[in-house]
């Protein structure tokens, strides 16, 4: 695959404007934490566990664990070119393991506020789609983990999975990032009411940190679709991956 | 349909499962407009240009052009396998500007309704998407069009472009779905207040109809991102692409 590899010690080369499509997404996703915290904090009286405020750890919760660790999850088999699969793997597994048990307490703590406050539960679209994008992402990562991570799948249904478990995790992604747009949305309405309509500062915002959450899926999804920038396959990968291929007659796990 | 190219007729053999997925899509694409139609019919009292229901002009319009007719102008390379290359761009472009004039009239007329009734403009989430996703689509039209259908464009600038128009057309009908989705949620935020909470029938159908778009878009992105999908070039395309690669040392067209 990768002639000149040996030579430069067995690293493989970084496409030259991969580093700074990442770099951005980073900047993007990071100043979509710190504007939720920023709104929060500013306009809805900040975090806190035993009070009305506990709503608050809903919004921030989510950001943080279905949108950014989430996206960098994603992101994971780009950046790290040069370590081993497994490595990479592992690492993909427990970002997203962070982003399911944050999204968790974030579920939590919006379901006890509705309970304390007597309010109807599961009413909204966005909670449809919060509830159909939870499950959904559940499901992907206890099949990620049976088919990639547990020992036992064969070569050839990880090679026949693999494409399904790439459009399901995009999918998934976009859908979580969507599903925060009906969040803020609601947030706005329910909260400003006529005020939103007079440009007040807080809707202003909110609908900024709503472009910037856009931006930092785009720039994701265009990284993950970018052909040349798959994180090519080690040499020992290769090597193994062609040893399978004579045994097994063209059923190889091609590296992805 | 490309007679007599070879001894089978020359038709490019269909996957099998695609006919299914492009029923299911369409099958998703009609109900969906069907749905928007029902429920400004139902819960809203139907459409007019000359009166306050001048405003329900613009969701129908919204959900026929930016989604429905905009999701099927990306598909028509997967479905039409066996016309002639510029055949299939010419429908292409053909339902794209449908869509683009239905989206522009649905533009009008929610300028027209807020000038009526002295609503500010431009103030909400679903505004500010609505604008951005509207201009990226001129956008990607003019471009697209000074690109692949306009002669003067190289065949080494049109391989080049070629990706970046695909990921951005992808991305756009994306957006023009989630900014549906925040226009639904406004509508039923607006309309119905705390009924919403009550489990009112409108929500409920407001809310299948925000699901529903959500597998239209899905169904839709599945198609384009099947790789055995993607239409094969023809033999006469083959050829051609062949001949320039000899003139021009491999900065060949590669049907996509």
């Amino acid at each position: 695959v990768n002639p000149g590899m040996e030579a430069a010690g067995g690293m493989v080369s970084t496409p030259k404007a991969l580093p700074y499509f990442v770099a951005l997404s980073q900047i993007l996703g990071l100043t979509v934490v710190a504007i939720t915290g920023a709104w929060l904090g500013l306009y809805r009286g900040g975090l806190a566990w035993e009070s009305a405020l506990q709503f608050n750890v809903h919004p921030l919760c989510m950001v943080i664990g279905m949108v950014f660790l989430q996206g960098d999850a994603l992101l994971v088999y780009r950046v790290f070119r040069n370590e081993a699969k497994r490595t990479t793997k592992i690492l993909h597994g427990l970002l997203h393991i962070f982003a399911l048990v944050i999204a968790l307490v974030g579920l939590v703590a919006v379901f006890e506020y509705h309970k304390k406050m007597s309010y109807a539960d599961l009413y909204s679209l966005h909670s449809w789609c919060g509830l159909l994008v939870f499950i959904l992402y559940l499901v992907q990562w206890l099949m990620g983990f049976s088919f990639f991570l547990f020992p036992g799948a064969s070569f050839s249904l990880r090679n026949r999975y693999r494409p399904q478990h790439i459009f399901f995790g995009a999918t998934i992604f976009l859908l979580s990032v969507g599903t925060t747009l009906l969040g803020i949305k609601e947030a706005l309405l329910f909260g400003l009411m006529n005020k939103y309509s007079t440009f007040h500062p807080e809707g202003i915002l909110a609908n900024i940190l709503g472009l910037l959450l856009i931006c930092f899926a785009v720039v994701v999804l265009y990284i993950l679709t970018r052909e040349a920038w798959v994180r090519p396959p080690r040499a020992e990968e290769q090597a193994l991956s062609m040893d399978f291929k004579t045994l097994t007659e063209g059923d190889s796990p091609s590296s992805q």
